[in-house]
């Protein structure tokens, strides 16, 4: 009777499971692998708005191709900015456990550490074929993980912009000069780059650029590219569409993890991450590099806006004044000295052959 | 009696699993997934050599991240070319189920649907950013799927090298003159292109180019770039190392399923392998990225090897006969017609964009 009341106590729909299941772990026990099915309900906070194209879209993408990968032993719940943290708390909120991931670009924690912005955008710096190079082969992926150690926050790469626009202008950039006081949205070190060479920088969210432009509060502004640009009309506020993105050759996307909640992982899980954020940074340059290129073709056609280059002279200040921002980075703090160090090396490297490659087949056909 | 025979039936061992097993199930019942435990033992050809550096060793790393990501329930045993069957052979294993999949590259299979090449490699044709932007977003990989599918074979994009080098010379190539009676291993769309612009174009495997190369078989010969190149030697064995790879912006490489193998998959594990050959593309092209800029560090600080760009004229010259050639390709095959319908429509917008982001900050910088 014994025996009974042990199969009483399961029950006879838990024996039947337990039939198949038993099944399952004969043959993976032939195998010598194991199977947890433990199933871990995560938290993912975000830096966008909700739906916002390519950036919030990939980032449910990448939650979605985690739960799929996994059977469903991973589910995520996506909050976008400020439905359960604000944007710039994403950090803090996967640093304390309120969320077990976000995804975000590393430029907005430099707060934090100064060195963030190696792993985002640097003005005059790698382009993301280049900087994907650095991050997986070069050493930049390892300084990245010791500088988000101390936070509890373990960081991959999970997406890149490629190379960006360089903003709507209300007036023409014929020379220096014409930086004399120009009010440009532009945060961070392209801001910062813009003031030293005269501009007036405004730090300014993404939903109040439109009218802050059209009401000539801005002279200028700069955002993503043609797709992420003309969802947000700034084609009808501004006349002059400026080339190239001098300040952001890329723009990194981060996904970051709470260290307890992915050491909590099984191996596999741990992967799947993984490589799905790898996956994920492969996809949204792609999707960047296909709707950019069909947006601008819109652009072109509607035949509203005047396409601008900078002027070599411009551009020339500007990458002077740009090596003058990171040399004072570099000389202030030990971490953006060490990634520095790693990132000078590899683009300098990188340049060298980028120059008889891509450069030489661009110019060739 | 019944119950306990059926008890008897199963072994205490099996009883006990069954409970591990039984609590598992609960647990995914809860949350609405179901789990196959079945475990996939595979056989994967390529056509590299052995461990050949990037292309066979990400071929293997493919296998080892599906492997870790599937928890073992996809065991992948590889063989590299020769082995199981010869290199040239593997879209037929593949196709016949003697191998599960093969990593490997498209244009091989030019015998096979002549509009394969533009999964390759096109003379003249897009970068890697470009054709992963295609692939992804642009409507490539659906057309490359359906050349595919009477042939029993799924494929996926699983590495990118990056745009290739021009190639190593024993005589300068000043006009293209210097082209006439030119004998130089270049196989496949370049290799008739170099013919028509007076070349000879030979057809040798890998391990056989050094030797012809020092023996003065031929005067040229072009491989991968500076990484795989300087492996074989080639700086030994020829004077002149020229630029860009006008006949390989970019190579694709390719993983490549049996349909009845990958159908016979549960969802998950489609998943895994999906986004496994994804991550792949993003991380061979990002190896490649990194060896080639160290390699041809090494190769100028040796000293002896002379750099050369092809002249403008020279380069005119192939770019017309390319056109010329895939005009002809496109008029014989309605598959290829389909194919460089969409490759071309792709190209000419994505040019246009790369013209005011990624030359121009190139050249900027």
């Amino acid at each position: 009777m014994k025996r009974r009341d042990f199969i009483a106590g399961l029950g006879v729909g838990a024996v039947a499971t337990g039939l198949s299941g038993c099944k399952a772990e004969e043959s993976l026990t032939q195998n010598n692998t194991s199977n947890s099915t433990q199933v871990f309900n995560w938290t993912m906070v975000t830096t966008w708005p909700p739906n916002f194209p390519v950036l919030g879209t990939g980032a449910a993408e990448l939650a979605k191709n985690i739960e799929k990968m996994s059977n469903g032993r991973i589910k995520i719940k996506i909050y976008a900015a400020g439905e359960l943290v604000p944007a710039l708390e994403a950090f803090d909120a996967v640093s304390r456990g309120t969320a077990d991931m976000a995804h975000s670009g590393a430029y907005y924690w430099k707060g934090k550490n100064p060195a963030t912005q190696f792993f985002g955008a640097l003005p005059f710096g790698m382009n993301a074929q280049e900087t994907n190079g650095w991050m997986y082969y070069g050493g930049g992926l390892e300084i990245w993980q010791d500088i988000y150690a101390p936070f509890n926050i373990i960081p991959f790469p999970a997406g890149s912009t490629g190379t960006q626009m360089g903003g709507w202008f209300n007036k023409e950039i014929n020379s220096v000069a014409d930086l004399k006081g120009l009010k440009m949205r532009i945060p961070g070190l392209g801001g910062e780059v813009l003031s030293r060479a005269g501009g007036t920088p405004v730090n300014i969210p993404g939903g109040e650029i439109f009218n802050a432009l059209q009401l000539g509060q801005i002279d200028a502004c700069e955002w993503v590219g043609p797709y992420n640009d003309k969802a947000f009309g700034f084609h009808k506020a501004a006349k002059y569409y400026y080339s190239p993105g001098w300040h952001e050759p890329n723009a990194t996307l981060e996904a970051i993890f709470n260290k307890e909640s992915f050491n909590a992982l099984p191996d596999d899980l741990k992967s799947i991450i993984e490589l799905a954020c790898q996956a994920m940074n492969m996809n949204m340059l792609s999707e960047y590099v296909t709707k950019n290129h069909q947006a601008l073709q819109d652009l072109k056609s509607e035949g509203e806006v005047q396409f601008r280059s900078f002027p070599d002279e411009v551009l020339a200040v500007l990458k002077e004044k740009s090596i003058e921002v990171v040399d004072e980075l570099v000389a202030s703090n030990k971490d953006v000295a060490r990634a520095y160090e790693s990132y000078k090396k590899f683009q300098d490297g990188v340049k060298e052959w980028h120059k008889i490659s891509e450069e030489q087949f661009y110019s060739s056909r």
